[in-house]
């Protein structure tokens, strides 16, 4: 998307063509710096200290850093050297390990030569990928604000969103915030509410910074506040994305989701998620009794970390001394409470038939391989 | 109740017997500092700048002001002179108005000579009935955590709260936490959820600070965090204060207590609020559609304030330059989510014909107005 007038991505080959360019988000929103990543240890630390952050950012950049790695050296075992430095940075993210497999079946059968060549294709291709993919979604969340926006009749449509499923976690567009974009690039007269999703606050520094540099009108708003704002008819729709949607279409998102669910289900206000259909996991069924949830560090929570007066990044702690903190990272809102699930394939009913239908492929390999574990 | 096992109240007589002490609650929770006020400018100061918050401990110090006031001059024009600067502190805090009348007419047939010692006995009967109401409601509301403590075989009882209800917004004891500092010190095994509360952060500062200082066990969370918790099993009960009940039940409360209110309903959790009676308005109806919901400092929400490494209280902005934000102080739970209101006269169903069955006086009282207004 656009960074004051000039069109970004969250990653892309450096005109020297031997170096990749990343925007380093840990100094986002108060400072705009890139990086050059030149080999796969640039690749490798940018991931694991979340330079790059997003499912699908993080995928990319992964391919790319294998490219970097057969620079130096196209050998078998500097391949297998490569792919396992990278997939140790970020154990649990399902896009990396998908990116390298990708990347480990484009190069490996090829002549020594031909393997670097090859390695930037293929990883150009998943940017790509990715890239109409989110501009897929963003087409089919575009139908729904032009449907409110031609009710509305000129008013502002407003959406709420939660955490940052922006394009800064994908290569370009983002996934909740593509319709978004679109519809502000169309001309529709969109304006986004970014809750400010403590305790990372990714809504208020990622999302809203992303969408005031593109240009798109929007306020962020406490966590607290979305319930309020529903009750009074001050939003027309949620769009959020998601980590995780199972096959009866429960949605695993940042923790925080699931009471923005409630509201919207208790003011009747469509509540949609956006998702790369690579998110639905087809083993999982309950999203409640089966994802386990992750803790994360009590610092998250403890700590807040911004700008000075005078310009410095300081963190300071905002609990007493010897309080105990609790961290989770994502809730599961369940399907009942969802309006509809927005994919690549067109918006979806957040039910196991739908999911099922929308992706044949999938849903049939992975009903196969439970029937393989059960027997 | 105690800090470090020393019982204090948020306000005190000093031993000289001539000033007031406070807990300048500005400092907290980085800071356990206290405050002389010694005459009527030192009071009012502490009501404007916030030293002393919450209702009932802001019309305790007004009280004490007016005897702060009458040291120094006992005549009719500094009579009226102290309640006019008392009453602009906090132009919209009800109880400030209440406690002013009550001094005013406790003072002002008296002969002069008899005026100072009438304002100290009817400060002090102000700050000791507070601390009676809030006894009540704590009595009332220890009956329902003992019986969720039976049921639970000594397994421990987790109450989550919002915002600050606590003894520092009272002059003891608290709204909300009444009934957990009574099981507390009964021995029962209870252990608090305290939600942060951005964007004033009262839960992660103030409540949080007074439970660990009594000794209760406690966990701060995310303000998103509830929900996921209440989905699994991990809260018995809420409880939170109030700012307002309508004659029908709605709660006005601090922004987000309506979403904590979906979640407690969507998962049978009950969810009760404390309230001393002289916070239902029975002159509102459907909270909803009349009450003015306040819109505050963009600054709250744009920045927050704690200690840095090396111990200095410190102000970070955390959102993109540019922003916009709104702050909305409070939501409205409607009457159908509230599983009931501790009152000092017991616990009731939030319903119309209940609060006026408890408070007779009071309810009446309001309808004559009405039918006056409307005649």
């Amino acid at each position: 998307m656009k960074i004051d007038g000039r069109d970004t991505r969250t990653i892309w080959l450096e005109s020297d063509g031997q170096s990749v360019g990343i925007i380093d988000q840990t100094q986002l929103p108060h400072r705009f710096v890139t990086a050059r990543l030149a080999n796969l240890e640039d690749a490798a630390r940018a991931i694991k200290t979340m330079q790059v952050r997003g499912a699908p950012l993080i995928g990319a950049t992964a391919a790319y850093g294998v490219w970097l790695a057969l620079r130096a050296d196209t050998s078998d075992e500097a391949l297998e050297r490569a792919c396992a430095t990278l997939l140790a940075t970020r154990p649990t993210a399902i896009n990396l390990k998908w990116a390298l497999d990708e990347m480990l079946a484009a190069v490996r059968n090829r002549p020594r030569g031909e393997r670097a060549s090859a390695a930037l294709r293929r990883a150009g291709e998943i940017a790509e990928e990715d890239v109409a993919i989110n501009r897929a979604i963003g087409r089919h969340g575009l139908k729904i604000i032009e449907d409110i926006a031609a009710r509305k009749k000129g008013e502002r449509v407003n959406v709420l969103t939660h955490c940052n499923a922006g394009w800064l976690a994908t290569v370009d567009w983002g996934t909740a915030t593509a319709p978004i974009y679109l519809a502000h690039d169309k001309g529709l007269p969109v304006h986004v509410f970014a809750d400010e999703t403590r305790p990372r606050n990714q809504g208020a520094s990622l999302t809203a910074w992303e969408l005031g540099k593109h240009g798109v009108p929007h306020t962020v708003i406490p966590d607290n506040t979305g319930g309020h704002l529903m009750q009074h008819g001050q939003v027309d729709l949620v769009i959020v994305g998601t980590d995780r949607v199972t096959a009866q279409g429960d949605v695993c998102n940042k923790i925080g989701t699931y009471l923005k669910a409630l509201a919207a289900y208790d003011n009747n206000v469509p509540f949609y998620v956006a998702l790369p259909s690579p998110t639905i996991d087809f083993t999982v069924s309950d999203g409640l009794a089966q994802i386990p949830i992750e803790q994360r560090a009590a610092e998250e929570v403890a700590t807040m970390t911004g700008k000075t007066r005078d310009g410095r990044i300081e963190t300071v702690q905002i609990i007493p001394d010897g309080s105990a903190v609790a961290n989770y990272a994502f809730d599961v809102t369940p399907a009942r409470l969802v309006t509809g699930l927005i994919t690549e394939r067109g918006v979806l009913k957040a039910e196991r038939a739908a999911l099922a239908a929308a992706f044949p492929e999938r849903a049939g390999k992975s009903l196969q391989s439970r029937a393989k574990v059960g027997s």
